[in-house]
């Protein structure tokens, strides 16, 4: 549950990203998860860009990736399954309980993502293009549906599934976060408590802490200029 | 590897869609799933109007969910997972070979099908408003990038990790499947040719032969006037 060198699990993460998107980089979804399962890892930083052959670790060049004495992999979902398979915290055992926390992955980069993710997009990546403003009220509409029937699913529950944390509510809520910080869950307070639910755990905040402690370590000396 | 309306497993699939969304509906990939596992399974048809309580089984009001003696659940991930777990020709049980089979079907769902699916519906859905003209070219950028870092990737190996057929593989060919309707696979005959190795496997023939028969059952009487 700490970031240690000597570590079998190697994490691959971002030296650096601009302010709006540091928090919300991928490698947080296992960092967090490890740190929920006890686990110590160590990190490994890339830049903007890439070793050369990072792309044979992950052919979309992205973050993170997870290798340890016995797999390679890429994928946070693959990555929170496989940490899952190492702690019943996070992944129950029994069939139905395993199954829905894994459905709850799925849902969450593949449900609800894509819809809250683009309309962020609009407002930051492709706030300049002209198309951007007029498509806007689309996109709304799609990421308010899934974002209104979410909130309908979760209701009063503490979690997606009642009581128990998994790593269906870690993925979700980290998806989520891409929601409020572009402000898409004003609507919905139950989602901004579920967020907040799980911004609240110790694991989360030392996952945080350590993944914003290395893009300060690394910040570009012209970022105090452009801030 | 049949429908039998005795089985223990259900899907739900829906009764009818347009001819454009025919052959992409995602039972589909259950339906592959489970012939390839040599299942029996029974259909549970659904119409655009939900029964009342669907939302319970499937908060997004989508299809497929599953169903049998022991689970119940949605995401056509977690679902081709559940059936790989009984299928080693799916999912391989080493550790390294499940976890790059389970990888693929995030890569497929959430790395590539989101940008090939927001491309196609700019064609087809979006195709009345007029920022989806000016907007093509910058989910062309995404939708393509994304589909050379895979083509990169697979390169001449038959299957994503080579030799073998897994989830992975099934999960992504139904995913360039909306790429290669929507005409963006003319540039990467690689994956086109890959898409053409999934569909000639007779677990896919029979799937979708069962997925079309069921719409040509259910067709609308207007449909003959509209088509």
């Amino acid at each position: 549950m700490a970031i240690d060198p000597n570590a079998s699990i190697e994490v691959t993460a971002l030296c650096w990203v601009p302010r709006g998107a540091q928090g919300l980089v991928k490698d947080l979804r296992v960092r967090w998860a490890l740190e929920e399962a006890g686990l110590d890892y160590r990190v490994r930083l890339v830049g903007a860009e890439r070793p050369t052959g990072y792309v044979k670790d992950q052919p979309f060049n992205q973050v993170p990736c997870l290798r340890d004495d016995k797999v390679q992999i890429f994928e946070s979902g693959a990555i929170l399954q496989y940490i899952g398979e190492k702690a019943e915290a996070l992944l129950p055992l029994d069939p139905q309980g395993k199954c829905r926390a894994i459905q709850w992955t799925y849902a969450a980069v593949s449900s609800v993502e894509p819809f809250v993710q683009f309309r962020s997009l609009l407002n930051v990546v492709f706030a300049d293009q002209k198309w951007a403003e007029p498509a806007k009220p689309t996109f709304d509409h799609f990421a308010r549906l899934r974002l209104q029937q979410l909130s309908d699913h979760l209701g009063d529950k503490q979690w997606l599934e009642g009581d128990r944390f998994t790593i269906g509510d870690l993925m979700m809520v980290t998806v989520l976060r891409i929601a409020d910080r572009s402000g898409q869950l004003t609507d919905f307070p139950g989602l901004a408590a579920y967020v907040k639910r799980g911004e609240a755990r110790a694991a989360f905040q030392r996952a945080l802490g350590d993944q914003l402690a290395a893009f300060a370590a690394n910040q570009p000396h012209t970022e105090g200029a452009a801030a």
